[in-house]
């Protein structure tokens, strides 16, 4: 590892990142083919928060928030701070001081695959972070990490610039390039969504409006009456057994 | 495992499944012997809820949801959907579209040994769920499983039938046969809970109110003054390890 | 294990424990030299309590709530309760009763690494915990333990009349002989992060509030303009790789 | 849950008991539809051991080994005992003692969903177990359970009788009832994956073996010759995204 | 927590030490009351290791090995050394070269709550270590701790000069003052053990051997003749739910 | 995600990638930075292997194995096979007729962030395998991923071609850029500590040998005579408390 800082990165504009915030992680995870999650491990700090923005990156040691410091000069309002690590760690390498210079710089948020402490006055000044682990642990200021480069962050590679979307469901990243096919995508998919739910809530079925019956059939799935005749299905012997299929 | 639906299951009263819903999950493991209780990872994905009902049982392969969709024309309003898998998984196999559709039908809620996604608008409506995570991972129909043949969910076997209880506390089991009794139990606790915990609120010591001194003498319980005779008791070269008992 | 009461123990005065209690969790534990923090499995039960207090120690073994029993009578007002057991537990060993008889004495809240049932009672009635699990399993009256000994609880040695403090960012222990001098460099820390915090708020950098830059230009950081100059800092043959620093 | 133990139970043929043996845990879990595998974390106290057996069943509250030594005397020559909690545990149930007179007895092995110790003498006499844990956790002997009931163990309903078949892979459960179907589908299995081992071995590809080509095209699999073509592939701007596909 | 290091120790005669030693993890943990042993997460980094001797302590900060080289001038001959962290950590702490200078000053084993590595190597030299991971994750040397001053290891408390003792079953601590005393009752538990053993080899039944068949029967514990009999006594409509006692 | 196989890939000297290995683990670990280290789950199914090769990437759904299928066909003699999964799964995506693939193939050895089945019959054929879990679940082959493209695999961002080293320490991943000079940097790493162990086995101290003593003093590190000189240190009221530096 290199202890670089790059100055500047590409950014979305702001009415794509928006347009992705909208949709919300769970849209945005599937638009984006079913990957991009961060680990469920990443929770809100509170919960009710929805951001998105461009990711600032920054690589630490674990137990060490120096670069933390390093990366706030390089933030532009609206974007997202992504904090990975070497290693696994859970110290509070994030509080309310630097909750307060992020905000001030018009950072919407904090991801960081490490511990967060200050919950309550992060809180009330409204700044939203999603961490592995609520921690008060002091931390170190010793080793130089990188601030815009591609790092990992909760199972996911991130590089500078790519759209991070956060809520209550979790954390996902959009790589920049597939932004706006991505946004697209997950605004059909929302619209279809929305005729979907509406058939649902007028008690339709699934298994009809997907057409599902006939796969399943061939797929060997077969209706019995009672666990009776489910009983005979599994086998004579098997009455101590029924609570299996 | 035999892919199989069972259409017809037996179900308590409604009045009986009430009682026990009305006792809460702690009263009712108690009442059930200590036991019938799902493991402490079942959280609910939003606080407050309190369910109680027949689970309509599904067994599905992990980050396959198909069975899920199969078990919605199983349920009867006021059943509880209780979701095993064949392995561990953290998927968001469950989200608002199922949540509609299971709502639209009068479903209580679910209980999913699994992810959940969708957070926000499942609280919106109303949907309780418990889960073993928040995922917004996207899952796969690929795989057929079973409905309401018995399943293991977060440690506990689950027949078709049984009554599920949960709330703030977790998730309990009853099964089918004892429900009348384990209500009964529970109700008798509960009244006997009522005038202890005013006995409590006096002032009165539980080891006076349970009878306790004697037992504990019996079993070797012993009183000092300080921290200094107890240093004697333990041993005269103990100071550096007066640490422990 | 002596199966041990100590009935007198020293108790620091309420003002001094107030003043580490307005503090907080993460200041004094910083105030301490960054030690004395449980891990931080240990969560409130309920959100936004803050508690400080003398602690009344126990020592149970695991499942087994019988001296917590005993102990309740060795509280004064303003104690906290710290449980801590002799191996890993999750079950439930402390609920709404329990909690009725602690308030009843005036106990502040209770530290308990293991578990906790009665979640919505004992929010109701304002009584805080922090524990390692919410479970509503029952446990037994079967061994005796120890009240008022030196402890380990999640990870951190507890001393009878030792001074918690517990808040949403989890719970600090300081040592009795401590209190005054923790409180002391707590208030004189918190009045320097007041002066921070404002000018942070205005939008000065730490790097330059702290004097950071020469530190990190000694350590080895380097800055370069974008990404294509961080490609060629890493090795012309980089291009699939520049994906790390 | 009622205390109680059940004297006789259903035991299958033991040939058939040892075909099952013989084709070991993940052709079992296979022949049977890819279910009965319990959770990845109990693993041999020593490696090496390949067991099968019908299962006794023991359901104890954590932490109280006493249905264990009551479960010894149901037992009969080549059985496995199989034992379940009523909540997660890990302290040590199970040692030497009652390793030796299980030995004495003629039990196979041990499956514990808790913990384990002595384990250099259980090795030395050659007495095989599968635990969650290994702990030296002293355990008492305070509440009933019952023996020969039906338990969850490990995620895996086992009812007794069933044949438990465990090795380096793990361990799964084959209801008696499907033991001869069980048996027969995993020969055939077996003598199947014999044939194909030698194809590969000689440097045949599973992908022609199996005939997956056309299904992956379907399934939109594409093949590009290098990765300036994939980067092509996934976005003009996104040389510094191309890490991800 | 002060910085700093104490240069004499209290330390037990060689012979009491090695007689705990000879005993072994489970039996000094049963003749201490059940309590002393540490989590069961702390794991030999190679097999068939037994160890005993006076604890020399090390407070480390996560991460941060700089202790542990300030350590080993504390060390005599037949010292263990114990390293607990101030935060849950795994990064490789220790290594080859430490424990070479660890050999070469006679200490017997390390007890580490963090991670170790060059696993090989140090097993090739004989010189044992139980820690609570593998990792090859680098260290710093930024902030000092403690050394030879009380500390909490893996959930025990170790004073400086109290009896380690660890094999394959895991890691146990005897304070100093209680360490002639546990010896003699370990040894008395043994004798007892070693008769016990005999009869359960030649196929006596612990139930008879302890006498426990008038406790169970009088705890409620009932015998039926097969799993029909337990049907009807769990209720008549179980059928489906005879899985459970 | 776009379903893609990426046929050419670049691939490091043979020599190169066997100097690495040669290293091992740790030791090229520090050499690149202290970074590129796999989490520590990643553990050897049995112990021993080591390994060094290019990477041949793969990015697979969770409990689905069928691009690993798809990449044999890709492999070239001496390479390491990398699968990244999009979600945590332990299921077993890889056994034995794969490991006979891929030997067949001259593959030198498997890193799956999944689970690996077959342990006893791949130890047998010498095939290596690094993986988070040892399961015999069966899996599934019904969605594509992606071959040789960037991965993450258990926290470490992986490009084909890049040179992974793996032992008993765990596994580490050098970019394909920094190869040639991190085992320049790894060989002097190592020729440095060869003289180092010299002088430790020799009794000297690596406080004197780094030369650490002034820094620990300048970071306010003191020395004191024995316990009671340090209980006056922390403080006069502290005998309780002085378990704690």
């Amino acid at each position: 590892m290199k202890p670089v800082v790059v100055r500047n990165i590409p950014r979305p504009e702001r009415a794509l990142v928006d347009r992705l915030g909208h949709l919300g992680v769970s849209t945005v995870h599937e638009a984006l083919g079913r990957s991009g999650l961060m680990k469920t491990y990443m929770r809100p700090i509170w919960p009710g928060a929805e951001i998105a923005g461009p990711a600032v990156t920054v690589l630490a040691q674990p137990g060490d928030n120096w670069m933390i410091h390093v990366a706030v000069e390089q933030c532009r309002p609206g974007d997202v701070m992504v904090v990975g690590c070497t290693a696994d760690n859970t110290d509070g390498m994030f509080g309310e001081l630097l909750g307060t210079s992020l905000a001030a710089h018009g950072v919407r948020g904090l991801i960081i695959d490490a511990g967060c402490r200050d919950v309550k006055p992060l809180q009330a000044m409204g700044f939203p972070v999603w961490s592995r682990a609520i921690s008060a642990k002091g931390t170190v200021k010793a080793t130089p990490g990188a601030v815009n480069v591609p790092v990992v962050c909760a199972g996911v590679a991130v590089s500078p610039g790519d759209v991070v979307v956060a809520d209550d469901d979790g954390v996902v990243v959009v790589p920049l390039a597939a932004a706006a096919d991505v946004a697209a995508k997950g605004e059909a998919r929302k619209a279809d969504e929305d005729r979907k739910r509406e058939r649902l809530a007028a008690g339709e079925l699934s298994l009809d409006m997907y057409g599902m019956r006939e796969g399943l059939a061939k797929a060997g799935l077969v209706y019995v009456d009672d666990l009776d005749a489910h009983a005979e299905l599994v086998g004579a012997a098997s009455k101590p057994n029924l609570k299996r299929a």
